[in-house]
């Protein structure tokens, strides 16, 4: 029977079908039990077996991947299979208890060490504990092996393991119960072109491999069992959306320019260097969010200066055009694993962002005088997060000043001109906007936090989410000011929230002024496809209009004609 | 040797000074052992005279205090008695383990009933059960009794128990470790005009009652051991400070007026009848914020309509002037013991207020009746808080209307033409706030949620304690656009945050033209005073120049001139 289900928010775009895989949990815990004397040898041979499996297999895998490289390291330690041959041959423990009992205890240990390497490395005993561990219950470590026809994988989540073992021919779109938009599975779904949808609480409960599903990422639906009628619709329009997005693409070197001749810049959010790279091929003109804080979260310790002058270096050299490096965002909902934060009852009112740069000089620092060094290959450009007061701002610029200072005398080169701007996503900052922009050199509205804050409501809070919402007249008429306010000072205006690629946000925020828009590259092509066919003039008076209404519902029946 | 000790915040004004009494907390634990059989008529008796001891006390008690009257009951209660002596003579218990443990067993049956008025009596049955233990124990249940000089009480915390049995002819002061500005003993110091600190963390360790004390609950300090020339100074101190207070309480019934004439009206916060009667002797012209939440967080269920109803009218008739009473204004740090809220990642922007009386439909109804009825009987007024648009205001109106008709079918009297207005605490209200001016009968802005939430800086959160400022331009700002978007449209402009009493605040807030400042009733006399003595345009001078300054600093260093 056919079923519908509709989803509020695709991960990735585009239109799908095929057989339902659903990617089963397998159980790894040890199958223990005490063996004979006489079982010792099968169960060392069982062992060496698995070994020899799993390092085969990771030869291949560490050709294409540091990961794996350090995986196969492990794998072929002869701690690891010392111990595993003294629990077999001295305790009398089967061959799974024995690799069970020592991969935890070698993780205990490099745990509880002071070296931040070994605790590193605990991660990747407990990968390989666990490819080894297929071998011996005789699980395919690859659950998606074999896989000869077209499927859309339906999985509880999917880690880099699991996707990194894809073929990519027959995997035609990913369902996921777990992960938001930025989670791995997500970024790799968008990089990678696959349609997908994650987050759908509960969906494995609605198939098996014997179902058929169309999953439209641009419609927001899953078809279960469709009628062949259905199937031949979703064809049609699969082909429209491939064609719609030939044509977008088609444009890709062409300016965001209006009908009627106004020129705006399209910029891309990344939040690793895959990110930029894929910028590059959608058509990005530069980078108005680079998320540094993914240096900070994908480590066990704070970044070196090294570290992050190799990433940011990397990042202008592949973009070649301007990059603007947001500082440190962390705190709120985004925690280090090796930085110990106080429990806070309000954490988006809390220690988070510019706040805990200015508190941990020596992190800022370090970042500040990375990306000042890595200023001398391009334009980079530095963006401070959560600004409330033009203070704020000369306090980071003066911690900046020593930066250069520091650098001048050691005769390392860097951009001394390099550009300082703010993220306008506090109340604050918006009423302070003019004061602002007289001392900056270019603002970027966060319209997430932005609107957050403006209307008091936690966009995270599923019991209010029918406040949150960026066509609030408070909202359209705080991100009119702040780009006035810019103008005003002859400031240019970016926005690097969400709401700069909503299709029905562009003509207003064209209208407003905005000088660039910056989203994920993904959605590139289609923004530039739409302001290329936006009259400028029409949009500013739409503009105008939008911000005299009184009521959310103006709002709202204005953007419904 | 003298030391002083500087506190950030007085919970009730004044200079008091005398030996330190520092309460201690006692061990009120049963030393419970077996007894022989011929014990047991010794342990009976000593219980017997416990039991007798408390009911006189409490017989005294009792004249005055409903909660004490209710003690009496259950000290007298026949199941309490005839428990404990079975648990003597049957189970050869001493009494303080059979009082211990009847105590016990009453409370958890009560606690696990599902009749609220018995659940309700545990804690009674807990507070009796102390006393009658201290008879046992040989403590004094009342620790302030026998105090025959000047003292200084020092406690962890005082609960209702304990100020009722001071003598403060002789107790001249408290210094708390426990509480905030509004925990019961500061609203009971400030009522009774007790000097207060209270949330002075460990404070206990640096005094004994050996040690004299000088509480400068107006300079903010406290000094242990001061010598003798100190101690001079400081009743130089009292006595101007007293002389100060008598001549600011001396233009009690004048009106607020500044030396060229302009008149603004002086209300109270009030959250409790007894606030109410408080207000109107120290002069407040009107109750600005009758915060209704404690009619239900004093509560063991939703109060009826005729509870509301009658205290909203023991208010208005005590007043015999405006009374805006605040509709619930619950969620964030204020929970109800009998209603379960979802845990929230960042409850200031979570389910609140305003929020939570749209979505519970009936407990809003339930309340607004109440407030309709008691309008018959004066100038009462409505305030919607967190309000954030314009659809949300015409909301709750509708809901009001939906009242209005059914008492008009019932023929029950309430003021038709009964104005309502809204707090003004969210960034989105300022951005709205001419679109709101037009439709609302009033305005009251409440600057510390505003502040909270346009520097997006909770306000209970040490660690970011240095950025809450409400004379952060931001905020200055903000709040002139209010008052100018309510004077667009003839409707007057209130303030019921801490700030429309602050010193320095004053001024800035006269000159923009707020209309009413409303305030904890202990401050009206000073402030009166202070705008008695201020020359309007002079005001109107200084809120034009402040709020032109771009800085933080920038208005730091005008304030401080």
């Amino acid at each position: 029977m056919m079923k519908t289900y509709t989803v509020a928010k695709a991960a990735s775009k585009g239109i799908v079908m095929g057989k339902a895989f659903v990617a089963v949990q397998e159980d790894l815990t040890a199958d223990s039990r005490s063996i004979k004397d006489s079982e010792r040898e099968m169960e060392w041979l069982k062992f060496q077996k698995a070994v020899k499996d799993a390092v085969e297999d990771l030869r291949v895998l560490a050709k294409d991947s540091d990961i794996f490289a350090a995986h196969l390291d492990v794998a072929e330690d002869t701690v690891l299979h010392d111990s595993v041959e003294l629990k077999i041959n001295s305790e009398n423990k089967n061959a799974q208890l024995a690799l069970e009992e020592t991969v935890a205890e070698i993780v205990t240990m490099f745990e509880s060490l002071d070296d931040e390497y070994l605790r590193e490395r605990a991660a990747d005993i407990k990968d390989v504990g666990k490819r080894i561990m297929c071998g011996l219950k005789g699980i395919k470590s690859n659950p998606f092996e074999g896989i000869n026809e077209d499927v859309i994988v339906v999985a509880e989540d999917l880690a880099p393991s699991d996707t990194a073992n894809m073929d990519f021919r027959y995997i035609k779109g990913f369902i996921t119960e777990a992960g938001g938009v930025t989670s791995h599975v997500s970024i790799m779904a968008r990089s990678m072109e696959i349609p997908a949808f994650v987050g759908v609480a509960d969906f494995r409960k609605n198939v098996t491999n014997e179902d058929y599903i169309i999953l439209d990422a641009v419609g927001k639906e899953i078809i279960v069992n469709p009628d062949e009628e259905t199937k031949e619709v979703y064809r049609k329009k699969a082909a429209e959306y491939k064609a719609m997005k030939a044509e977008f693409e088609s444009m890709n070197n062409l300016p965001a320019t209006t009908t009627d001749g106004r020129t705006v810049e399209l910029f891309a959010n990344v939040g690793s260097i895959v990110d930029v790279e894929n910028a590059v091929t959608r058509g990005a003109e530069g980078i108005g969010l680079f998320r540094s804080e993914f240096l900070y979260m994908e480590n066990t310790k704070f970044p070196t200066e090294q570290e992050q002058y190799d990433a940011y270096k990397k990042a202008i050299e592949t973009m070649k055009h301007p990059v603007i490096i947001r500082t440190l965002d962390i705190g709120g909902d985004k925690e280090l694993s090796y930085y110990k934060f106080d429990e806070e009852e309000n954490p988006f009112l809390g220690w988070r962002a510019i706040r805990i740069s200015l508190d941990l000089k020596d992190v800022f620092k370090t970042q500040l005088r990375a990306i000042l060094r890595a200023s001398a290959y391009g334009d980079i450009r530095i963006m401070y997060p959560m600004i409330i007061s033009v203070d704020e701002f000369m306090a980071a610029n003066a911690i900046l000043q020593e930066c250069k200072e520091e650098l001048r005398r050691d005769n390392i080169p860097f951009n001394d001109s390099i550009q300082t701007g703010v993220m306008i996503e506090t109340p604050a900052a918006v009423l302070c906007a003019e004061d602002l922009a007289k001392v900056v050199d270019f603002f970027s509205i966060g319209t997430n936090d932005l609107t957050q804050y403006l209307l008091a409501v936690d966009r995270g809070n599923q019991k209010i989410a029918r406040l949150y919402n960026s066509f609030h007249p408070a909202v359209l008429r705080a991100i009119r000011t702040v780009i006035q306010a810019g103008h005003k000072y002859d400031k240019l205006v970016g926005m690097c929230g969400e709401f700069a690629s909503d299709e029905k946000a562009v003509p207003i925020l064209l209208g407003m002024g905005l000088n660039e828009f910056s989203m994920a590259a993904s959605e590139i092509a289609s923004t530039r496809y739409q302001i290329r066919h936006l009259n400028y003039e029409h949009c500013q008076a739409l503009a105008d209009e939008i911000c005299k209404k009184s009521t959310i519902a103006e709002v709202r029946e204005m953007l419904e004609k």
